[in-house]
């Protein structure tokens, strides 16, 4: 982590509305409270001793006084981007919080993502309230529905204005956090007071200056149960081959974490890391060393590895502006068949491409928990008057990030650090480069 | 089910050893002991007072005398065709019962199919003892491991008379008996006597004269979680489809049977069924009218579905001489997309092809106690010098069925029967044929 | 079976109005379409050659001329007794089948079984519509809550006069039905055209003339997780009893059944055997004997087992005029405590009582289909104006059965058959008798 | 957290072997980084300032040079104390990483806790090797066997002697880190050079200086379904309990979260809260307003909640000298019918100990990867000769934490922190004290 984060947090105004919540003194948390970035003894000494600054992050929690009357507050929620396991644990508490913690009886929910604020799609808007959202943590997905894409940001807030909205909670990952940002920007340049608060949501777990994102615990469990199934079935033939395409489409946590957990996995695939096909070090030789050795192998893929060999020319993008992806796994099924009929080795290959299975189920309890803890402090930043911030939780805490600092970097794995080390541990794969 | 069903069992010859299960008399099962195959009233009363023949069909169990020593006998075991959960808990349940129950203690298993009898590939012979099987039924897939494809029968029988072998079960589908019914003319041929008894396994449950295959509960179970996140994805965005393509090649009792368990399923195709895509009552034209009515569809469509549209010409055949499918599942996905693109519906398709997670799970306990008393059943049998037989579970009882007979045909669904009936019921679907 | 079971189904008139499914004729049942009880053909060749009656039962289905009026009906569904998987499923395809098959779109829930008739408790009433059930079936429990205990018939009935019903759907099981029939009785006598229609609901899987009852299997697979824990404490400490107790109060059929799929216990006692714990046979010296040989062991008990040692004396009965149990576990528990004691062998007991946990879940995919299919069965006799039966399920086939003929009997465990012949089996137990 | 930590860790002698494992060196980590224990930016500039000391603790890593000559080394592995999910796969990831990482081959396991070490037992010692234990994570419990109870430090200390053991790997709670300090002080006595490093293990997550315990999360999730249960059973009757007791000896951290993760808890009672039975606050008046409020209630209690009522006089302790706990939950099972008995209000109670359940699973991903890292950070600090220190996870980090400091004090729930805070939300239930 660089020195250049920035980690003021935007507020709408002075808060002067004593806290409803009815809590002892000592629970509510000052603005000044903050936690460092980095906890190395030796750096901080050298930093606090030449009088530099020590980066530091506030810490979230219910202010003592608030910005905004509960009893005028307009709120809305919206969600955007691709499935993940606790969007609607998220959804469910910041209802509940608003509601029950500061008497906010006016939520607004945005149907199928920004989609929901443009007039001509003619997607309805959703009252919501205690009593409509206590059961839908029990299903997947997103009971707002979402969807992806851009839409004219001058609208949106032409939306909020019109339904005197002075609160918006977005769910979503760095897409969603773009437009986060210009929506603020827009509501700056009209000078309305309209707090922006996010939760971060990525399945992939690659956002930046977030420890962890909810709903990534949910889908390593299921991506364990489809390697597992992987290896069932390259067990289950001679020269059987499981290969298991996973989410990551920048950052290869779900695809490490899954090859940790399940401890059968021969070749992790992420797209951190470059490999070779070809050549005496190269994925095929090596894959052919290993079915020699024990007639079966399993490789995980994550879907952005590898994309030196299957990019689009010239590139493509998704309805978010997204760059389309090569299909690493398929390109992968068909080098390795052809690999091996070159060489007479009649190989079996099992290709399993779970996303959707992985990404839609109910989160499990720990997610649960978390995405509770994420929504709750998200209104308590919101009531407060705090905008252009997400929720983060960092060094075993919640605290404020401003947004467009989580926009400037994309979290990795770092190929030097213990966490991917144990993962060329468990597979044994080595360098898989030739040079 | 038709009259000319040949229900007699062969055997290696008289049964003149005691069987040395420590049972009262009336625990053994006579071999005269029969049940009708047909449970109608009228039709029996009909038969039998014109003195026509009633169908029946020989009770399994243990025989109060057995053809083979059980200290001489030596056993092979060995399991074909694709994985089905399951089949670990038979190998285990053979080895046991052969073991505790007969006091058989030379089991040997053969590796990868019927790959494992040729000596060319070689595959080691494994011995089976209770310690080596004990655990096995937490896997899923084979711990014997299988494989597709026709092999000499003679060198298989070679093999069978090498390692001195006068039993063998066999553990797979139709393509199994086909194969089981050369060896069993093959060993008639040359006079020795080896039994083959088999044990039913097709994940597909389209096995004639069977009311039930093991592993089909389970990966019933399975596909509904595919099916369930199929529904949390098509629901999450504006005109979502969830399409999940399921196995059956020739019948679709897997995708009606978790049609019936989700009730989430708006389309469901089979094999059995003819359907159109085009025209006011086909396919896209219905799907049309869903979504728009609901803004969500979801679809099940087994394998074997829809070949009409997709079958190659000249058609291909696999390893086993099964008739290579088209992909209905990519196609439909394609047609689909394309559909709404030129009516400007900008729809959401997931595709989700779940087989590998739904067939290599271990079985659930229902499918395991089944798995347990096939087994059971067969290693009877096989001790009574039963030979060319499979076990069957046919109206609420195991009997014994010829392999020749049970190749005659395959099972499927009935279009007009309650079954198929209530899954129209269920999605709505009507007929999706024009005229 | 014996031979004097009645088969005839009452009915509260001709059926009159044609059947507003849209099936093709063929897809009716006719009131005439039967099928035999006993399979075995030497029995069935006896009876019919000396021109004895053959017992044969009213295949279930729709009729394609049903009693009631669907647009004047009112129906109503009561859930009665224990927990069991499934009884939502049931509920739900009550209302969907009455709605969308025939029109019936009045349909009440009464709260909390038959406390929900009776003025006195207050218990609203609730109306059932399909978007009120759609969900239902993910839940475990009853949506419309149950209760235990007699309620003065009269008084019922006076309440289904009130609210003009005239059909009655009852989910429970013996104590349920003997209510059912005693309800039918004061009917019948007041001369009212009121139809009784009974699904039957017990986890003990104990009713007579009744092959499967809903739940039975997703209980066995709870009882199964159970186990497997009891096994994994048993084998992590020196000398380690694993013991569990299951439902079972008359029939032993869960703990039997999770016996078998497990494969884990040493010690299966059920109600229909009779055991001693005292001498060389007796429970506590052949556990002594399986400690000292394997420092381990795994007991499953059915909380009807061994009442002869724990039964109250004089007998209690709770309110609905059950026997109270005693409560075996816990005296296992103690006895073998103590015994070890004696001996001086340091044992260490874990006792799992996991019922509550195994019968308040969802059912499994295979028993909502099965419940699916019951309801929609219910629905068709009921509309057809068959009245004092109950929908079964025998020799693989959806049939009526009188309630009356129902309670006569309990189904049991049949100790010389092959179920628990292979129990025997896994276990080693053997009799647990002295003499 | 108090100032007086001693963090130092002590080591059996300077490292002078270089370690073996293909690393580049950026990714050894040396002795002197050290992280700070306390993040609060205020705290650490005055501290510094002042030029007191800021409490900091060592980072677990590889070292660059080792202590130990691994193909000298023998190792030896115990496991102590209750079961809890995610043993084995510490065990399994212990003698990986011995034997892959830094080739150590000579790895034994005693069985059976502390009575492992004493002939007097007849406990076998057990050679571990990658083959032995690589699928043992499959399973719950603990693959080498635990105990309760002392055994005589000396003993132990001979038998490691006389074995030629010089390191020994502890999993355990505080029970087990008082014997190994006091092993460790026999071993300082003695003047032998044997290292002793612990992996903490407590279900309830209760052990200080660490911020997560492995295995809690995964029993969470588990306790999380016997909830679920209890509420599917309250709804299910009219004024209907459920009443679920969880594990918790003196901290209620699996309550509490399980009562976060599930939403659906009305009383959380865990050990660290007083609360009142009696009187206008206390718990039995206000279970009464929720019953006729709702009609049904949850209550989860830890085991060591309200030991005012059901504490022993005099106390009582088991083999380990841990104080044996009042049966809580069957107190106030029997409370709760006593008054509501009186008040004539007939509820039903549901009371469900699912401990033993919950804690014998097999773990969880999340739970499989922790177990993973904690066995490797503790093998490369027992290769460094480091000794008498266990591995935690503070901070997002793993670290070294002196076993002397961990025994000190218990981690408990804090009352008045965002946690607790939380949970008092969701339920509602005040502060359940009269004045």
């Amino acid at each position: 982590m660089t020195e250049e984060v920035s980690t003021e947090i935007e507020t709408l105004g002075p808060c002067k509305i004593p806290n409803p919540m009815p809590l002892s003194p000592s629970c509510f948390v000052e603005d000044n409270t903050r936690i460092i970035l980095r906890l190395n003894v030796d750096y901080l000494k050298a930093q606090l001793t030449q009088e530099k600054p020590v980066i530091s992050l506030e810490v979230a929690g219910p202010r003592p006084y608030i910005y905004f009357d509960p009893s005028k507050l307009k709120v809305g929620i919206v969600t955007c981007g691709g499935l993940c396991p606790g969007i609607n644990d998220v959804i469910r508490s910041l209802v509940m919080t608003l509601y029950y913690s500061y008497g906010v009886d006016r939520i607004l929910g945005f149907k199928y993502g920004l989609q929901g604020f443009i007039p001509r799609y003619g997607h309805e808007v959703i009252e919501l309230s205690p009593e409509k959202v206590k059961d839908i943590h029990s299903m997947g997905g997103t009971f707002l529905g979402t969807s992806r894409g851009h839409q004219p940001i001058e609208e949106i807030v032409d939306t909020l204005e019109r339904l005197n909205i002075n609160l918006l909670f977005m769910i979503g990952g760095d897409g969603t956090f773009r437009a986060a940002n210009k929506i603020k920007e827009e509501i700056d340049r009209r000078g309305v007071k309209i707090g922006i608060v996010c939760v971060p949501k990525t399945i992939d777990n690659d956002i930046w200056l977030v420890s962890k994102t909810f709903g990534f615990n949910t889908a390593v469990e299921m991506a364990c149960y489809a390697i597992r199934c992987a290896h069932t079935e390259a067990i289950g033939v001679p020269y059987g081959i499981g290969l298991v395409k996973l989410m990551g489409r920048h950052s290869g946590f779900i695809a490490a974490a899954a090859t940790l957990a399940t401890r059968e996995v021969n070749f992790c695939l992420i797209p951190e890391m470059d490999f070779d096909l070809e050549g005496p070090q190269g994925l095929l030789c090596k894959l052919e060393k290993r079915l020699l050795a024990r007639k079966h192998a399993v490789i995980v893929v994550a879907e952005g590895a590898g994309q030196k060999y299957v990019q689009k020319d010239p590139p493509e993008y998704d309805a978010s502006g997204n760059l389309k992806l090569g299909d690493i796994g398929k390109f992968l099924k068909e080098k390795i068949e052809e690999y091996f009929k070159q060489k007479g080795l009649p190989v079996v290959i099992r290709y399993i491409d779970p996303s959707y299975i992985i990404r839609s189920v109910p989160a499990n309890a720990e997610d649960r928990i978390f995405c509770g803890f994420l929504a709750q402090y998200a209104v308590h930043a919101g009531m407060a008057g705090k905008t252009g911030l997400m929720i983060s939780y960092l060094n075993d805490q919640f605290v404020h990030i401003p947004i467009k600092e989580a926009i400037k970097k994309r979290k990795q794995v770092n190929l030097y650090g213990r966490f991917w080390l144990s993962v060329l541990e468990s597979t044994g794969q080595g360098t898989l480069k030739n040079s």
